[in-house]
């Protein structure tokens, strides 16, 4: 494997930029953590000393106040302090270099960098630039580049497939949705895959599928009653509004009657199969809300395994754990 | 009386979202539970552990920072972990619900929500939602309607009345100013009328009176020297400075002039009678400087004892108390 | 020395208004504090319990996202509560005075506020209502005003010197660029004539000179190679972009040309000089990269050094100390 960032000489995590070339190990190792996490937020008071003393900088580059206050919580909860920059309109409207940006906060003992960036590429260059300075004690946590992916969002949904379903090796899940623009997507099959799901299934009109898709080891399907057979998960996609309507959408109408979830294409799935949805969600648009609030939804699961994915994330980087 | 979703089946307070229909019971624990909190604010360190751990969201769908932080320090002196929440610019803009909103934050383990909305039907619809789903453990505080009313307003004045002038049984009070458009002021009366207060006067020009004042149980003046004649308490009310020009009101100084308190009116009432004002004040159009800063205005420890009511609603609401 | 309002009775910081005028004493007071401040932060837990249960409000009447970070580190490394204000849209935008927002946040017991506004004026207005209504508690910290000066820098500056310098008695200091527009070169002259440094040295352009300069206590330079032979220090000071074009300077380009610093300029200063800058840094306009990350520059430990000055500042006034 090539030269991977994200880990340390001794394979552990040293920053979490993309969920992609994670090995098994580490993924792994992450869900496991995050599983006591789970229990914390369900005690009388939801704190641990972990990070006690620590300086968490939640570095936002575009606004998501939903992603950041994730971060936020997971960082309280696990005692330290939080600082909230929202950098668009600060020091590099000033001419600052992002790199300075950086460096001033390294200066101040940062500890932590979680970063949302409309350009994926700079976490990246947080990483590279502090291993580059020789300050390996600094961690970069991506919380999502312009595409609305992040690999913490990769991981809860990987915790929770774990948590209903157990054994990766005997499933088959299903992708539904805006594959094209979506980075979670990709992340998400790339997971899959190491966690050793052997059928990992596409499902998407020809307008939101990449053109390599067939590389991915995925079954591709543009029906989604014979895609949704028998599968044990259904992960779905947002839909991003600005696709909604334009070149590659008839409209969201249309798009709902052939793409959206109903309880009756969720029928043609195994009967205690789980659906899925990185929120937030367009009710009546790729999910029905029958759907989406029925028996058969872990949507809100999901956001409670976030937090303790992330929890489990930043203790991590940060050599304690629970 | 009707069902109230504030309080719960052993008639203790499950939510904040208005005065009105609050039982006296209920009104008096309030009031005994926010006395020991003033001293705490006296405090070398200002901080109780009662709401350790526990996460307090201020879901702001409209910017007020001043009422905001009155709840962020009334939650961070019970040791609770606060998060501040701007809505109108994030996930509700990406198409997300309301009720979505908030199912996220539960899952995120939320025990309170601070909600201030344009709509007052919001808290209540976060109320209704919270009991339909079955968690009675999250609580909702209603932070202030479109109309800059809010509960914590109402009980900090009751707080305030009862903390100077003991018993609220042989009291004359006069609200002064824009009833019309201030549900502080029905709030108001209703809490004095519960609290056993005999007269209740309203001061005020015919154009900033509600038709049905009448039917609310009160002395209405026009002429502000014979209503404040003898009265104990004088609770004035702000002027939103969008009334100040228009049909309502020939100008400012034509208010101020009836309208606004000065020492030579605040002379008609009794020698030691209070004057209140919610804040912030428009100085020179209800209310004089010379009186605002004069040795009978109690405003700024309405301030100090708002802190002290909102940090007794939310240990009550949280089941813990100094 | 006349009425100083920065200063007690027993002559101890009470207000931090400008570097002006505080005596040798203090100065050295608050480096000598800050000292075993800048050990915390490489401590696993960077948190001291001085300011525990303390309120601390940043008042910010301009944004600042930098300096409002620094000051919420430092407080939050001494366990204080701190509430983050914006003002600018918000009660003074409903008609309220500075001096009414600061009664109300006085009235829920804050402890200290540090203050951001476009006018120097405004700190010490608050500090002088402070002063006149008794309230001797609570403290003021100016964090800067329209020209974008605050005194902990001028502190900071003062400590970095110090520390790689020792005795200030025997150095030659070179202050170099917009000393016209900077009140941060003002506060740095003062400071360093009463830490008793012998020679003082601006460089600078005519137009980016105040006219008064030479009553200033310093030698003048506008040739950059005359003024940095044989200096110990170059304290170079930020170009606001609004200066770069018009009336005061040709070019960016052009000043660079004659007034940035470059290794080749460097060269001319002793070999052990130090290079300061208080940042955010143009590069390639006042300062050359090879310049600001070579050996000689410290301007990262100025940021670091930076919070345990605001740390021993805020410590000094609520009176206690590491």
């Amino acid at each position: 494997m090539a030269y991977n960032p994200q880990l340390n000489r001794n394979g552990e995590l040293q920053h979490l930029l993309t969920i992609e070339g994670l090995p098994r190990a580490v993924l792994t190792r992450i869900l496991d953590t995050a599983a006591p996490f789970t229990e914390v937020a369900e005690r009388e008071v939801k704190k641990l000393p972990l990070l006690r003393g620590k300086s968490v900088f939640n570095l936002f580059f575009e606004n998501s106040t939903r992603t950041r206050t994730t971060f936020e919580i997971a960082a309280k909860r696990l005692s330290a302090d939080v600082f909230n920059l929202n950098i668009s309109t600060s020091s590099t409207s000033k001419g600052e270099t992002l790199l300075d940006t950086v460096d001033n906060l390294c200066a101040m003992q940062a500890d932590m960098f979680v970063v949302r960036h409309a350009s994926s590429g700079a976490p990246y260059l947080i990483a590279q630039h502090l291993a580059a300075t020789g300050r390996d004690h600094i961690h970069v946590v991506n919380a999502g580049d312009g595409r609305h992916a992040h690999p913490t969002q990769g991981l809860l949904d990987m915790y929770t497939i774990r948590h209903y379903k157990g054994d990766f090796t005997k499933l088959t899940v299903a992708i539904v949705g805006d594959v094209l623009h979506s980075r979670v997507a990709r992340s998400q099959i790339h997971a899959l895959h190491t966690l050793g799901v052997p059928e990992v299934r596409v499902i998407a009109p020809k307008t939101l599928l990449p053109v390599e898709v067939s590389k991915m080891g995925v079954h591709v399907f543009h029906d989604m009653r014979e895609g949704l057979r028998g599968v044990d998960v259904i992960m779905m996609l947002r839909l991003q509004n600005e696709r909604m309507s334009g070149a590659l959408l008839p409209s969201s109408q249309e798009y709902f009657k052939y793409f959206g979830l109903t309880q009756e294409k969720l029928a043609l799935a195994k009967p205690d199969a789980i659906v899925m949805h990185p929120g937030p969600m367009n009710r009546g648009v790729e999910i029905d809300s029958a759907v989406a609030d029925g028996g058969q939804a872990v949507i809100l699961p999901q956001v409670t395994f976030g937090i303790a994915v992330r929890m489990a994330v930043m203790s991590l980087l940060t050599g304690q754990s629970a």
